[in-house]
């Protein structure tokens, strides 16, 4: 009964938004502030991101002043721990579902590098290779493949390699890691996995056995070989919102098994170059823009496949100005194009019809190239031998330094 | 819905067997027949006995000759590879819950160590102390200490160290084990479970993770220290009957994902002194005799509490004799006392009324001295580095010798 009425209510509601599923209401656009609402996080208002320059004596990230991580969940505690002098680590991860990574698989990436280089602390990033055997019916060997490939696209975006763990869970996974596991599985009720994931009995126990797995690399126990003796380091998981219900399973369960919930750091997500009214798909290739694509690639997608706010005729445009609440383009280049003031300059002149769509096209385009060729130039400097050495299961002595 | 009519299904049901139950219907006897009908194993008829004798050149096992190992699957299977010069591992296990182990415990162990000798196969144990830990809300620590005294136990049993891997799934959970659990998870609906085991959606899913935990010992590939390149090796499992439903489910998983089905050979529960209606129970110390136990102790227990089929007066007794069909002294003396001509000759006299209780319950209590005794003994040299011995991950070079 219960299970049939749990889906009865996520079909009732508007939008649905969980680690395998976003989708808008009727196609729209994702209500945000609907989402904090109902997962119970915070909006990330500006005073934090002030606090954060202040605490780091750097600017804040394009990510962090333009809104793109939006919600949190107790970065207050970790700014104030920090402010006393308490240092914390950074976790966060990647399934690896498939080959070549698509623009928004990058964002959590390129902000937590700036978190790790900002607040100088350590990183562990979880390489989810079992979920992804489980959900996209993978061989194990293929699941582990995507991983190390994956850890490469990783490493591309600058980590640095002495404050930074990677590990693949089917290599990982065993000792202080599994004892945590079950922990956390003791505190969880099948029906409160039910409640939180949607499964359904026709699911098979893998999946129901999977969330812990992405819970407890929030509890510094889970390394050993990093945080001996550190049981009281606190976590700070910069992610995707979609990623909230397990951390939300998560910080319910730390305090009744003696750890302290982890923090948390949420992203809008990356829009689809066909539309904002949900995540790109790494199924459908034109919907994405990839690490892989070439700049003719790019050039094609964005002038073919990205959603436009300018109107039908250069004579309307003129007169109307192009829609920027809707425009793609601009998006993107709200997430990728650093400077402030030509960011600025676009948005005023394409909002009041003076530069034309194909103007701003060119523009992105220009900019997801000189981003994509610069990891792409890091990507091939990535040799098997780095790959190594940072999933290499070893103490990290200056870490905190 | 499918819950609630599991649950009906299971209480309309006569008797209820599984790993955490056992109890006949009204408080009867369990019934063995209905039992195989209801799991689908095959009775162990003499065929197989006499089989087994040829096979290994020694004298069957008192517990195959009196029927204590009853049922099967596909034991014929490993007969014949056997016979073809191919040969299989063995793989037990127990569930660390308490201290000290009763006479029941030792059943399999027995068993399990004459097949070794008999065979001359190598041996997987696994001690579930993450089951324990999940089950019995034993703290991680507690589950591990318990499975660490209860391996002194089971070496004490006489196993041969350059044949037998003892493991802790705490400590060895991970690699290629881990693998195997996801690739058996992957094929077990949330709902086949419930069918299985009985869980409800108030059960945390650590119960719901943890059948392919037991399953994959089943596998030789979650060994690669001791069965690397050796995919095909068949398993056979001794147990009690009551562990079936684990290994009805890895007999569904197997083919699918590429190996084996284990083979099972089952024994009857050893009947508390109480009576014949149900496995020992750990919690009453009165109803079982602990390898821990005195002299004295035993002798009390027997006398005091165990179930007797003689008459109420001697007068009587000498007139009806004693009704063996559920005295509890003869139960057990059909499990220890090796000597049949010897359990025969009493058998036939306390039957005839011409033996008393006392008599029977006298020998019973030293044949059950003599053998705890024993264990103590062999338990006393157990060290904690032949504990280590027997744990250590290493190949075993000598395991088919």
């Amino acid at each position: 009964m219960e299970k049939t009425e749990d889906k009865n209510q996520q079909q009732e509601e508007e939008q649905v938004v969980n680690p395998w599923e976003v989708s808008a209401k009727d196609g729209g656009k994702i209500d945000y502030d609907k989402l904090i609402d109902k997962f119970g996080c915070q909006r990330l208002d500006q005073s934090f991101v002030d606090r954060v320059q202040r605490l780091t004596s750097r600017p804040p990230h394009v990510f962090l002043r333009r809104g793109v991580f939006f919600a949190h969940r107790d970065f207050n505690d970790i700014l104030d721990a920090y402010e006393r002098g308490d240092k914390f680590y950074l976790y966060t991860g990647r399934g690896p579902s498939s080959e070549a990574l698509h623009l928004g698989h990058l964002i959590p990436f390129m902000f937590t590098k700036y978190l790790q280089d900002a607040f100088k602390v350590p990183l562990v990033i979880q390489l989810t290779d079992d979920e992804k055997c489980m959900w996209k019916n993978l061989s194990v060997e293929e699941s582990q493949r995507l991983a190390r490939e994956n850890a490469k696209d990783i490493i591309a975006c600058g980590f640095d390699i002495s404050k930074t763990f990677i590990f693949s869970d089917f290599d990982y996974v065993g000792g202080a890691f599994y004892k945590n596991m079950v922990k956390v599985a003791k505190c969880v009720t099948y029906n409160k996995v039910v409640g939180i994931f949607g499964f359904t009995g026709e699911d098979h126990i893998g999946k129901v056995s999977f969330p812990p797995v992405q819970a407890v690399p929030s509890f510094p126990s889970s390394f050993p070989h990093l945080f001996s003796g550190k049981d009281d380091l606190r976590c700070l998981i910069p992610c995707a919102i979609d990623q909230d219900p397990y951390f939300r399973m998560t910080r319910d369960v730390a305090p009744r098994i003696g750890y302290h919930k982890p923090a948390l750091i949420e992203s809008l997500f990356f829009p689809a170059l066909q539309g904002e009214n949900g995540k790109m798909s790494a199924s459908d290739p034109n919907s994405a823009i990839y690490v892989t694509d070439s700049a003719k690639d790019i050039k094609y997608k964005v002038n073919k496949h990205a959603f436009t706010g300018g109107q039908d005729s250069i004579e309307k445009h003129r007169q109307y100005g192009a829609n920027l609440e809707v425009d793609i383009p601009i998006k993107y280049l709200n997430f990728f194009l650093e400077d402030d003031v030509e960011l600025e300059h676009i948005k005023k002149e394409y909002g009041a019809g003076r530069m034309l769509t194909g103007e701003v096209k060119k523009r992105l385009a220009e900019v997801l190239t000189e981003l994509v060729e610069r990891h792409r130039r890091a990507r091939a400097a990535v040799t098997e031998e780095m790959v190594d050495a940072f999933m290499a299961v070893r103490p990290l002595p200056n870490m905190f330094d």
